[in-house]
């Protein structure tokens, strides 16, 4: 199987910034995690990471994968454009989330991309990439 | 008389993502429909299709026309970088939908852009923007 | 074609209230021009105006015609009971306003009969109407 | 006894609308099966229909009877004007409605004229209405 | 002076409903008290009242006076088209009502017509229309 | 038919609490007369009361009945758990209460069960019970 | 009969402030034009205006006279604690405003205190007050 | 490891009820399945399954485990005492749903208990209890 | 005079869970140091926990006592069925909270049983029943 | 001890107004009565009342007492003034209401001084001062 | 130039209360600081502190100055009368504070004041009044 | 010290877009005058415009300067990624407007920025961002 995993705004500053809420691992230590994960597996992954919410919905109209592991970075919280781009696609998108997003300021308890998604995981600091994978093989 | 046309986010994917709400006509047959109609008047149609917001904005402000033409996606609903866009230039701007965005989820009935357009037109398919080409030849 | 135009409550002021808002051309003079753009497309216009709420929706429910063009004025913003004489036929009906009612007070943004009809104008003055019925002959 | 059973707007077209939300039995035949149940009691029903929310409010003021069996329609989520007609008078009220209107469109969940009323029964088709004056007959 | 008194739904129960509200003197009563209160002065009193709300505006659109004193009844709290009829028009227009409306039921508070009126006299019983008609004479 | 009568909380107290409300019948007086009822018409009446939510529910699930009349209590207003024990089952429900639930304190307006029951009765005192067993023998 | 007219807070502005607001009579010209009002008629009127809002309170409730008439500018949409005064005293208050608070900002539409006077008064301009005098005469 | 899987209100009638929401797999059938998983990597699963509130929050105070996946069903979305009792214990609680809750109706969009559970996963039918387990596993 | 004390939901874990909150006091210390206080005065306490909230309903019912200190827990935010158990006695009920609830999250700043209750103490740890027994004998 | 018992706004007129609310004592009545219970344990009570909000603050600012019993009046409802100065003193605050204000109207049932406040009492007429003393003995 | 700096509720207390809030510079401090400033660019600065609302309405009323730095204190968020007093002179007037009240309580977020003052500035300690100061000079 | 000005969507408008709002000077002259500024003070300006939301959050990860001047324009209003972005630096931001943003629309009254900027400045044209680089020096 081959996996897309998008990564949105400011996730590149993952295991940069507030380490108390996003852990101390680098996204490029956390995409290694998930491309020996996928390897075991004889699985595939692919990364992708933009600060641009169109260049996310763009990410998601080209996306080859059978399974896409969206984290959208706060744009979960008000881009209705990335949720319109889930619905145009056929491939099913699992929404994850480094910190368990309920947790936290009122504002992000809110998904605008959640109910177009086939699943959520979140709270499970890099793991919640590897459930979302897990997901599929199950 | 010039018309731009500005085709905002997701909107690249008309035909292709659910047709049963947009049709199954692609954005170039629309687009080809429109510049037929043009011609036919003697009129020009310029068209251009952006997943970013800021280039929205961007096109807004550099348009050179009588009219814009403009289907936001998904930014019409929570834009007002849009808005302040549309705000800052001299050009009438028609607000369209292919779709009748108030049969659709609740999300979809505001549009913070409607305010500083000259008028309103969707639920006409590809024929919203014929008619907001139309509005102009009155 | 046949086409039924309906004008609700107030609109029998057309041209002789606020023209800053609704242009000064009367309720005739905008009628008139409707006729004779139908006549021109071969089409008929039949026209009905009244301040009274159900009768509205009694003509709506007795209409003759391929389609209704539909300005409720105030009753807008609020009838349910057009709402529901609405749904309540097959024929479709077009919502058009003479102003952009969008750019006017809060509670004229809110159309509880936009989700049962085909299509919505708005903000082209008396083109409004005419626009509506161009939407049936494209 | 005698009874008056008001249907407001829109109940003229039951049975030719919607059927799947309110049956395919015209206002004549429900009305017919309410007359047969009273006579078949030796009760006596009236009844009067009407689009126009001001004539409910006459018809409520004006009538002889021991109880009222009120269908307002579309009116029941906003006429505070027949709401205050009911408190005007002191015959009984019993509001009616043919469908379940909790399972329909949220601004069909409140009603203006419950709480002036005896008692509220709604979800049984035209039963609703025999069971309104059943109600008087226990 | 001429002044037009328009008293909108349900106003024609006056006396006979709610007499803790209302108190107990008919519209009739109050219409006379107010006769005779504009021939003391030299002017002269129109009285219309009517249950549909349509036949309002009409009212308003048609009225041939100084000063309108309107009590619209419920319609009052909903009314846009009302409030749109006093728009159309050049002769100021008091809102008045018989009972203080602040002391009753939450909806009762909300007036859509307020703003559009010159200015507003509530809780002064068959006063509030005498008053109405003085603050034209100081 | 066989009929599962189901009081919810605080309803064994019906008849002793709060009379001008629930009136003076107790609940054993209720069944009774409910019984009487169903034995006249050759049906069969079964009565279960409990005080807690999840034991509603667990009678709801293992219900063998034509018909459930539900009285939920106050858990009427906030028990989505019963509401999705009701949408579980095949038996039709129907809801009813003692006293007009909509002349009572503002909570007490919403029920989360409705959209989910076939119908709705109240405000008629242990009659509510007798028509809802009504409505399934018309 | 004896009057006392209380003046809230900024009213010492009055006739140097926002003129096209509260015209440019200033409170000295009212009080004046409000005493000649009295004497012509027997009666007196005491004038009293404070910036502090607790001493309105105290004046509320030290008031010796027949009825107050209160303009209890800014604190009027919000002093439950002018409110409570009210509340504590039988002399009955007569809430007035020179403009027509409707007309103005949203938070100028919410009065805390109308529920606890006997009648509002507002939009005449410095014959509110007059008005609100008239009323304890008829 | 050992693992308390704590089910709640209505989950027995899994596979029972609304097999297009819920699956055609009894709760027996997934907690053979959970078993299964649990066995293959030497872990223990416990099973609990309750209707009543009260019941959960005391399992969970009594909890004997490495960790708890809870699907409190419907209680999700309002009971604060379950809620509490997870934040009174030290054990890592994990939220599950079958479904994906967020697709659904609205009041479904809300917890009460994440914000006090370590992690989240829905949608996943029964894998949700697996990727619970897996959570601890990584 | 007697008393019953009545402990909801998740109670019987204070002085083991979150102490920052609680205090370490255990529920057995306090309900020690309440016994003892109402020996001093020749007074009786009698104690009841439960986490089921019919079981409180029940219990409240049943009490026979000259006042019943009641801490709900959780319950307190959302249970209308404890409510309607307390209106239906004629029993004082004294609402008390270990914890300031008005310092800790919003949702704990509702109750729905505050106004069916006698009075309402809250912030003083253990002594808050204290307090509300001592209410009784001042 | 010393405690200072600081009364607001109103609270002057107490056992003079509304007394089915407030009770017949007056406040000095109730001060007697609390010096009378603090001299019995040799502590020493401080009386102050005033209307003005300002005035409240300088006197919690300026406080020597081991304790403040406050009774705010309406000024507990929305005064963050008052909420301020109570944080910016050590000495702990005790909010006590003569009347139980969850039982009144809902704009009573805010307090914006509570969550500053170390405790909170009402509904226990004068005794809720008394209660608020005893807590501090305890 | 000569510049009025108003300090409002609480602000006496600066340097006393929440250091880790407001810092441990007394308000004397601060004044000194804005002199000795103000002294430097040859520009005069008066100082007024106090605790009562009404009191600000009247320094404001009364101002002689080039200029007004106001700090509310927590009148900010709701004195409309602070606001109206603002509005009734010509003096610019620029709002300030400490702290950043945007990082603390949500009601802290509304300032009612801020749509009638030339600018804001928060969040620089003492020197968000020497920057007001400041922007008059540039 | 080193500053990074970063002017957002449609700044670079300013100067030629409604000047009524932003004055006539453009970004170029408002950045000259900045410089000019700086270089006075031995300081060093960078600027950055763009109209693409990711990109403004890209330039704040990237920084390298002392503190940050951010107009961020319409996106203050919505943009929890440039709020992100912010939180995930330790350089100081300050959060600059030109026009007082509370005087305009009431969307514009709303920055989900403020809370995690260290100071907010607005009003003062383009003498915002010279006060928020004055805060540095102070």
């Amino acid at each position: 199987m081959k996996f897309l995993i998008i990564n949105g705004v400011n996730l590149n500053m993952t295991g940069k910034r507030e380490p108390e809420i996003y852990g101390s691992k680098t996204l490029e230590d956390i995409n290694k995690k998930i491309s020996q994960f996928c390897n075991k597996n004889g699985d595939e992954a692919e990364f992708y990471q933009t600060n641009i919410e169109g260049d996310i919905c763009t990410a998601i109209q080209n996306a080859k994968a059978d399974g896409i592991i969206l984290n959208a970075g706060a744009y979960t919280h008000y881009s209705i454009a990335i949720r319109d781009a889930i619905s145009s696609i056929k491939i099913p998108v699992i929404e994850v989330h480094i910190s368990n997003v309920f947790k936290r300021e009122e504002f992000r308890h809110t998904s605008v991309i959640s109910a177009v998604c086939k699943g959520v995981i979140c709270g499970f600091s890099e793991n919640s990439y590897i459930l979302g994978i897990m997901s599929f093989k199950l």
